[in-house]
């Protein structure tokens, strides 16, 4: 039976990790570790000021005053760690593609398992909607029953979306590349009730590259997309040019 | 003049930022936008679920209750935004190289400039040494004014690490990829002062990777490290890989 | 059938609140709507500077992002106030007397009841021990019992501490005045495992005034303390003595 | 000379505490130990779950990511602590008149003074005005030259608040009791920009008792209110109307 570490990035509380455990559950060896907030933009922070403490909650779920990228290291890289063949995050409350995968707690607690080793998955949903988590559990269970049969080796993490309809509806898998977002709209000036200037993030952007063969063009026409998602953020094919300009300029 | 907006993450009141403002004000117009608290590790993490509040210290300094990613975000796309040039995050008290680049608020904040459409630039110190805050500057200012002659057209951000020695004494500068690191040493499992247990991060990693071409390695023999860092994380050359494994395993 | 609000400062996680309001429950209807998070040592505060948040849980508390006088407020001063008879608090993990009272957040949530109107108690174990929470709460429910008999008119709160033992064992009840604390300890210099210089708080005093009459002697000799506890923090017995000095000094 | 520790709760970079610090300084040797972030609300909590940093600001300030007791309790219970004379904190940005006391940072400041053993005085201005710290700044160096003179022996805290005018239109000096407020008004039911529900405080209550003798009434009459608070909250009046009712209703 595999041995799964399971996070995200909405807490513990939330009913996208509930809902993949319980799946998860009939076919491997699961343990929760998640942040006991909510920690949507989280993204790759660690907590390093602050130390860490660990509270088991009454369902056996673990719950951690972190990050999620700080739930995926205590359970694979401290004295509490255990076995894990596999480290999954989600089921995320609303999609995690293109520009947003930056961002993403849930991919982040993904990127942290790879980095200790483990290959990882992140799942989210592909729209907000709350009433296919239990789609998105089967799909990762499909996953990982595969993974138990034929290991697949990678130096990446899947960044998978699924649409938001029944299991049986689902028109299939597609590999992908990220698209891209229009930035977000401009940050919202306002004022708190006591007359004090506050500022809000804006609306997420619209998708500016959703051709065929992004995510959001796939989660579109209703397939599950998986990314491969790279660690090493080097820009090779810009290296040149950087060095082409460096020696114009400097000296 | 270029306009400069400037951040970091070790906080509005570092020494770091304050000579990187006192070096390029020479310049360019320079306007600086940092946390109010030390971020260090926070990634390209977002205050989402708090307002964000901006206060104007003595020195003419805003400092904002948020993240690196926080403070780029309000000085390029919000009713604050002012013409921007270039984003320039540092100088970061500590090396970015290698896989630091992912947890780093530093490298982030000159990440969310690049999203916003603007050239960025990371600078960070390649040891701990605090006597070499102006070299660092130094650098950052042969680039801008390199800019300001012929501009550098790349869809990345400029990752600089800079030996800790006199300017004079730099060797140059190279084109470089990250390095690895090892991960980083266990968790430290211990109990606060009321007996409660608690946990902190390891120690980092020692260098896996650090190979002629690389960060770790330019720094070690006293040049300037340049990496372009890209912000598509799509692993396309597993794609096939995966597609394949997909054939085999998925339905 | 008494409407009782239950908050606490330990979180809505925390053993105390669960037993106060199994044993409650029997005798009163119940809402709980307690911190997401361990507040030992809140206060009073308020989070006049971010948005609250509210959830419930799957056993139907509500936790909420804030203090235990949040929680108060949110109950009995929002549009989703509830029809409201007691406010009760705790059962705090460990003692709430002597000059601990002043920095207790399990007291400062009754404080918040009285202020908004309500009768409202405070109820503490008398030593971290975790044996005896059932017996706290049987006697919170004779108090509570007793008050649906003969109503208390107080413009009080009741500060409560239980002797850690089982209930047929308390020697009865006994109305006290607050003891005195010797001061905390010299506050513990440390460095964090970053060599950062760290500090935090040493342990707490030992008993400076613990004479007969006190909450500390009647716990001690195995009897339940109840101590009043006002409000209104004027010194009106300093007031002549303050008029003669500034008559002397001022002018 | 007098040696004073300075604190208040409007953070560090408040112009409350600067003109403090720019009128005591000539008549007292001042230290000054203040939160890095506005703390309006903080009461008297304690930071216990995370460890607190110290920073000197360039203006030789003390920058503490802590409360305004942390401050206090830093600034004469730690090996960081020097010979203090006297504990002022202040001056805040509006009143703590009323039942304001038991929720204000500024006023705990002072409260901790006093546990620790020393004089102690909380001061704000009258009004929610900027243009009179100087007034309030000048009141307190009245008070603290008066206490060179002689004496003040009390074992309580000096709340004083005065009127927002010029120093010479002060009427005089009126030592009060503290009025009371009706309570606050309906927590506010809000969304934040992404849909989701939140709560904010509603305004401050209005003023329910303001007779004369009372905080309201002097600064109102544009006299400066000395209001001695007392640290012992047990509420001696009420003690026998409790054992009477206990009589009544347990056993």
């Amino acid at each position: 039976m595999m041995k799964l570490l399971i996070s995200n990035d909405d807490g513990v509380h939330a009913p996208g990790i509930a809902m993949l455990h319980r799946v998860l559950k009939e076919t491997a060896q699961c343990r929760v570790i998640a942040p006991d907030r909510n920690c949507s933009g989280a993204s790759n922070s660690l907590t390093l000021h602050n130390p860490l403490r660990l509270q088991q909650l009454e369902n056996g779920f673990y719950s951690l005053n972190g990050t999620p990228t700080d739930c995926v290291h205590l359970g694979t890289n401290s004295p509490l760690a255990d076995d894990v063949d596999l480290v999954v995050s989600g089921i995320n409350d609303g999609p995690n593609m293109g520009d947003d995968v930056l961002y993403s707690g849930t991919v982040a607690a993904a990127m942290e398992g790879r980095f200790m080793g483990f290959p990882a998955i992140a799942v989210s949903m592909g729209s907000h909607s709350h009433d296919y988590y239990e789609t998105a559990a089967r799909v990762v269970a499909d996953i990982v029953n595969g993974m138990a049969e034929v290991p697949l080796r990678l130096d990446t993490i899947l960044n998978i979306n699924v649409p938001a309809r029944p299991y049986d509806e689902l028109k299939g898998i597609k590999v992908t590349r990220l698209g891209r977002r229009h930035r977000a709209e401009t940050m919202v000036r306002d004022r708190d009730p006591f007359g004090r200037e506050i500022f809000w993030y804006g609306p997420i952007g619209g998708q500016l590259d959703d051709a065929e063969g992004t995510d959001f063009h796939a989660v579109r026409e209703g397939y599950v997309s998986i990314t491969p998602l790279s660690l090493d953020m080097t820009a090779q094919s810009h290296q040149d040019t950087l060095q082409a300009w460096l020696g114009t300029t400097q000296k």
